[in-house]
């Protein structure tokens, strides 16, 4: 059903909705009527208000940047969900050249963005709201050749379990989730993995899809367990 | 046995080693007949050799100042254990004002010591060597009061992890482990819980002689599951 209507359906905010899967979700629910909002390091033109990012060194400047960017955006309104897709992945041993600056970009793209999205849950997000934070399956395993990777992964899983419990911060009744997407079907992953098996991957329009029926609580989640929302979408609330 | 000896029992680097903890360790080490070195913002007199810390705003220029210090210190000579006990704890839950600046010191203070721990585990260990990083047995559930400190240890955890694995780029045969400390019995935590039981506290000399047990070999460990060493000093080396 694409029948047009005036009424808002509700408000999100993407964080990372620039990036392949980000701009996808912004288009996504763009279409289905609802106000959303972009964060990334350039404006996304099809999201109804923007903040870019410029503080690149300090998150605590970062997080600030950010905050009073969604306040002016928001004005007194609050947002029906946070969805973080921002992030990047870097490989490498403990032996690689590129170990530690690699694991610094880690942190800054994955480990920032986490945190500062559940500052944002904290401040912006109605009672019941729904945040979303990216985590990696291959995260739940040791993963010895992407360490920075594998290790900020994890962090992000145990944000969601703090955030999950009644004291971690969050609004009334507000949620806390992590999608632990596999290989997704992205320009970059496809330029990177030239001869991996595409049509195993997961097209980008199904993250749209699984988030949209988490947000709407369609998705029926048992906690604790790793609940595959749709094909190639693992989701999990309590990741283990 | 306490006789004196001119041979070198062996070489260890207590990183945090002006910490009360650290320089616990130092002393300990060296009463043992070992030559010491010592990282850390401000340098330990009772080590053999010091790595002072100035760069203090960026992971990459940090690994890289320490790096050039321990290869100054070494020489051509190798570790046969590098014991990583800085870190720091701060806390607050995602509603609390300082949340983003306590998790971004939690980064700062714990996880980029581990990181660069692992890197100098990787360039100056000898094979068959010992990396001891500091976890918090805390951080195998939530921590919704303390979220970013819960949050950095689980990232150290996955970090052992994935070191403890033969691709992780660790020199051969060389173990890497978690050491999750009950509350310690220091100064600081003393003037912050001033009211708690300071008898069920660990104290610090505790923790020196189990590291000394690990370095030798002489602790049994069984993989996978916690092996309480001595008294409040639980070792894991593969964090659960």
């Amino acid at each position: 059903m694409a029948a047009a209507t005036t009424a808002l359906a509700g408000r999100v905010l993407v964080y990372g909705g620039r990036g392949a899967l980000g701009a996808t979700i912004v288009q996504h629910f763009k279409t289905q009527g609802w106000w959303v909002g972009a964060i990334d390091l350039q404006a996304n033109d099809q999201a109804h208000g923007n903040v870019v990012v410029s503080s690149r060194t300090s998150l605590v400047e970062q997080e600030k940047e950010i905050v009073a960017g969604v306040k002016g955006l928001l004005a007194e309104s609050k947002l029906d969900a946070i969805l973080c897709v921002a992030g990047g992945w870097a490989g490498g041993s403990a032996a690689a050249a590129d170990f530690i600056a690699n694991t610094d970009l880690c942190v800054t793209q994955s480990l920032w963005s986490s945190v500062i999205a559940a500052r944002l849950a904290s401040l912006f997000l109605k009672d019941g709201g729904l945040l979303t934070l990216t985590g990696a399956g291959a995260a739940k395993d040791p993963t010895p050749g992407m360490i920075g990777y594998g290790m900020v992964k994890a962090a992000v899983h145990h944000l969601v379990r703090s955030l999950g419990d009644p004291k971690g911060g969050l609004p009334a009744d507000a949620f806390a989730l992590a999608i632990l997407p596999v290989t997704l079907d992205t320009p970059m992953n496809r330029k990177w993995m030239p001869k991996a098996d595409h049509t195993t991957w997961t097209p980008l329009d199904t993250g749209s899809k699984c988030l949209r029926l988490l947000v709407h609580g369609n998705a029926p989640l048992v906690t604790g367990t790793q609940n595959v929302i749709l094909e190639g979408w693992v989701v999990v609330d309590t990741p283990v």
